[in-house]
């Protein structure tokens, strides 16, 4: 056993129904006199409901994906303007990631209320894309001081988004087994986060209006950020992030087919990993666990129905062992990965 | 699921046989000058060996028990004179405990090196002792910054004082499961300290010289201590702590004896704990995981061969009721609280 691991401080408040009070206490507790309030237009009335009451001088709603610099720029200049002291953000990653970006140039500590299973509120990642190129970091100033979580403001999103989003963090559990900078400590909230979501995520299919599934389906995304912060990206992000690049295929539905293939290639040679991955999804195997949630879930199954042509597995495959990470349980060759790619293409069943 | 929970920041480096290099990255890193090695007597000599090439300016070998507040004046006096800018604490629960004593009046940084399974190194909690009356607190500034575990320094722990010192870490896990403040991420950190400690601590015992099961045990420790201190005191402790002021009982023991009865009394009013237990200790149930454990390492049974007086028992329940914790999951009454002690009185196996 050899490792090091960083803890980072955070505090976080879960409960259901509770964000104005518990994001007021939060506000509080850092002293704001003057808050810049970030949500996009569509959940503006969400936050005017849990901000109401808070010192606000500013709210922005000009919230868009991946962070484009301009935008980032714009916040800056009306954070600085308004003589912001805390930043508020309420909304999903690209929320979560406008106000890291504010954070990362201000300093200005951020009081997150996520209300999708994106995770960015509990990792020290920034992005920020410029020219149609992302740039990402870690600076510890741009991780939220306070996370609020109420699983009740999360009951709007549609359950296969849900579904979508929460196997999305599930993959962040997975991989988190093997990534490069994986431990004991991130393995066990990896297993901790796949146990929530496979639990929460059927109840969340199954009762969209109920909380309990959201509860847990949100406390798993939380520790799946955790977890995978803190290991790195490990095999099934870099396929997946080669897969989106080269066919622009849609983020969550890739994740969701390559997981299987990724779990039942490493397995077999990470028994520790697989060990604590089948007890935490209660089955006899992490492969056979994994394919029973994502028949609950109605999954994608081929990267053929999200339209990637049969021809582009050679390139791909080339690209992943490119981009391999180091240390990965088992070796990454071109022949190895492109079986790998061609089943998950095809959608069988992973052995 | 409704919580909050702290994470608090500390840097773990963990590897046996690497603690003067990993030392020396983390005194670096504080930008440290003028160290002051605080380590007992019979600790001087491992001390040295893994401080060599720090730019030590004092060493302060008056470490004893429960960091009498006379002894912690003495050492805040000798790093002020000495201009200390980090303290460094190498060994046990007494020895972390007099450089918290430090930190909390000087605000200086800690990094701990233990060689014991105390734990104290990964928590807030200071203490000190006037007129044997004990004050305990919480200030984040006691909290290590980096901890420096290395196996290969416990080799020198009898196994005999391993399984107690190790059990007593365990007692932290079990108790976190109902403690005052619990909450699913001190849980699943808590559970995996029990599988942590039931793999190693029978490992120590059969082979004392072999490192795998001394890793495992100090892993367990550590993760105990975290969620200890994030839970609070639950009632195993508050029992054991009655018990030890009443009768000068040895701590680790009591803990030992006391444990398997307080499991057996929450176990069936907490089944979230116990199925959690149960997994840790890869048993049919939490209580037969523990016995089995219990029996490897030849465990004390009862408190009577501990030296407690049987009339004991009224009293002792009298003040255990008193000291309750709240929301222990089953009511803490004058007549259950009896019925456990004299069980652990006797030494009869719980149901």
């Amino acid at each position: 056993m050899r490792f090091d691991h960083d803890t980072l401080p955070q505090r976080v408040r879960f409960a259901s129904g509770a964000a104005a009070e518990n994001l007021a206490a939060e506000v509080a507790a850092l002293g704001a006199r003057r808050v810049m309030v970030i949500a996009a237009t569509t959940e503006q009335e969400l936050a005017h409901r849990i901000t109401d009451g808070l010192p606000v001088v500013h709210r922005h709603d000009d919230v868009v994906m991946h962070v484009p610099v301009e935008m980032a720029e714009r916040a800056r200049a009306e954070a600085a303007a308004h003589g912001t002291d805390v930043l508020v953000s309420i909304g999903g990653g690209s929320t979560t990631g406008l106000a890291k970006a504010v954070a990362l140039t201000t300093g200005l500590p951020i009081v997150a209320v996520p209300t999708t299973y994106a995770g960015s509120e509990a990792t020290p990642v920034w992005g920020l894309t410029q020219d149609s190129r992302k740039t990402t970091g870690t600076d510890p100033r741009v991780l939220p001081r306070a996370v609020v979580y109420d699983a009740s403001l999360t009951l709007t999103l549609p359950a296969g988004l849900s579904a979508a989003s929460g196997l999305n963090a599930l993959a962040h559990c997975v991989d988190s087994m093997w990534a490069p900078r994986t431990d004991p400590i991130n393995q066990a909230l990896a297993a901790e986060g796949v146990r929530a979501l496979r639990t929460g995520l059927p109840l969340v299919v199954k009762e969209p209006d109920g909380l309990q599934g959201r509860e847990q389906a949100l406390y798993g995304a939380y520790l799946a950020a955790v977890a995978f912060a803190s290991a790195g990206s490990g095999l099934h992000h870099k396929i997946c992030h080669v897969l989106g690049g080269m066919f622009d295929l849609p983020h969550a539905q890739t994740h969701a087919v390559v997981l299987p293939h990724v779990l039942a290639f490493n397995g077999p040679q990470a028994p520790e990993a697989e060990r604590r991955l089948a007890a935490a999804f209660d089955a006899p195997t992490a492969n056979e666990g994994l394919a029973r949630l994502r028949a609950h879930l109605n999954a994608p199954r081929s990267l053929r129905e999200l339209g990637m042509p049969e021809e582009g597995v050679a390139a791909a495959a080339e690209a992943v062992v490119a981009a391999a990470p180091a240390g990965n349980p088992r070796a990454v060759t071109l022949e190895t990965i492109s079986g790998l790619l061609q089943a998950a293409w095809e959608g069988t069943e992973p052995r």
